[in-house]
């Protein structure tokens, strides 16, 4: 019989946040591993943390999320770290040069998300263009009785809908939106030769031609503020913004007042610029959809990013090639 | 030149609503028929109206809408009628046997709504999964900053859903949720040859295997209440109901008690028994989507509706095929 290791001699992985959350994975991570966590109580910043605490030279693998940036005085801090896995698909939170230059792994959730984020937009689609969740204010305010018929929302079916970022969250949407009979044009860095629909590589163009914009496209120093005033004005009256993708992508202050003064038809939206903090003045509209970043949000995509860190914890701590490994291009 | 006919010689058409609401559409109509309708202010019964007004023996055709049954006694008196025509797609309030034996002919609005009806259902879906209706009202009450995260939603792949009536509704939403990964079934009155899904003759045996039931049947003596208590608790407390047909296709008081105990996980309505009045403690739930019967309103249904009628018109009063004719079995 093995005699089981104590927590000394487990690997130590630290996270920065308290992973996991579902019970049956919490019970198999502390056989194997043991966490160094800042816990919010500390009230100190992580760099202070991981300076002064004893333990911070053996972490072997950083669990990280969005929220808190992997920044090179991180990593200083941290000698003997060979994997940063972070619960998000996008890594613009991680300096991954110099993850690169030190030898550090990083692997991302992968397209873990991509069909619930995917799902959602389409969602907040629908809700724009057949008003849902301000009809169903409508009736929870009790007016259906007392001002009668709702006012006429707008068909999907026929709508030129343009993705931003053809990715595997923009080629979801694609496949969904095009069982409902809409046209679909994107965007990209390139154009993908095995796509069938049309490209643009001018985003006022794809703008000009398109009723809806599906923002589904990485955050970096190209993509922000993407979706510019002169973006907004080529959509027109009419048009609607989905943004699955990130705040910044969109010049917020430009949606707001295009929005409030109705130069474009409605938004919805599940990311903001400066998080959790919405612009109030959209509070009063009826034509825009506002979601406190869940799209990812479901049990079924926790439970399968739980067993994607677990599955690339293992493989990282027995030589073996690591899943959703990110490439540094 | 031809001289332009006078009100008294154009056909004469009643009409149980203000119709038509399009502006291009009303022209042509005034200029080739004569409205006959009783106006709200009037606030006499139809049946007294018909009976008093002396252009009643002459009305050709009825534009009819669910609201006004049209009974034995409204047929009565109007000897001339030839043809019904509803801006419904069912004909529940239509006596169509009367019809039959009187030799009226009888069209409805056909298909013209099952893409849009499809498509509110596929979105009161996605928002009970994904709670969007209750995370835009989260974020508007100012909780985001305060509470944090958005609870979990579920995940729209994978779930089993069965469709109560594969019609040309049920149809249009089994094509669209195959696009997201769900595994279709259906109940109708007889399993249907050409479909590839599997056919439950019983709705107990359809719920049992089922995440969700969407609700797209006709209403008729058969189908009243089909989704009752049983069904509920066969459904299970994680079980969606999406109900776009008719109000009374569900027990309403049963559905509500199952939503308040959690017998069932949640539900999209669109309609209700005793519409415009729903359930005040529906109110409370943040499980529920509630909408005041507008799967139909887009304003792309609305002109393809009238442009329909027109057509039916024209070829009632031409004496060719008319479209959308309801046959009578």
């Amino acid at each position: 019989m093995e005699t089981p290791a104590t927590a000394e001699e487990l690997p130590l992985v630290l996270t920065l946040f308290p992973f996991p959350h579902i019970p049956k994975i919490k019970e198999e991570f502390s056989k194997k591993f043991t966490t160094l966590f800042n816990k919010p109580e500390n009230s100190i910043s992580l760099q202070q943390f991981l300076t002064t605490n004893p333990q911070s030279p053996s972490v072997r693998v950083l669990i990280s999320y969005p929220k808190t940036p992997v920044t090179s005085e991180i990593l200083n801090c941290l000698p003997s770290l060979g994997c940063v896995l972070t619960v998000s698909a996008g890594t613009d939170h991680i300096d991954l040069v110099d993850c690169r230059r030190r030898g550090i792994a990083v692997c991302s959730a992968g397209t873990i998300y991509s069909e619930d984020v995917a799902d959602f937009a389409v969602g907040l689609l629908i809700d724009v263009l057949r008003k849902i969740s301000a009809a169903d204010r409508y009736v929870r305010a009790g007016l259906w009785p007392v001002k009668g018929e709702y006012p006429l929302g707008s068909k999907l079916g026929g709508k030129r809908v343009g993705i931003l970022g053809l990715g595997s969250i923009g080629s979801e949407v694609a496949k969904r939106l095009e069982a409902f009979g809409c046209i679909i044009s994107y965007n990209s860095r390139n154009k993908k030769l095995s796509v069938p629909f049309p490209y643009y590589s001018n985003v006022i163009d794809l703008a000009s031609n398109s009723d809806v914009l599906i923002v589904s496209c990485e955050l970096n120093k190209e993509t922000f503020h993407i979706i510019n005033k002169d973006v907004m004005l080529a959509l027109g009256k009419n048009g609607i913004i989905i943004n699955v993708g990130r705040g910044a992508l969109v010049d917020e202050k430009e949606l707001v007042r295009c929005l409030v003064q109705r130069e474009i038809g409605g938004a919805g939206l599940d990311v903001f610029e400066n998080e959790p903090n919405v612009p109030k003045e959209l509070f009063e509209l009826d034509n825009v959809v506002l979601s406190p970043h869940k799209a990812v949000l479901t049990s079924e995509s926790f439970e399968a990013l739980h067993e994607l860190i677990l599955a690339n914890l293992d493989a990282f701590f027995s030589d073996k090639p690591l899943l959703s490994l990110v490439k540094n291009d």
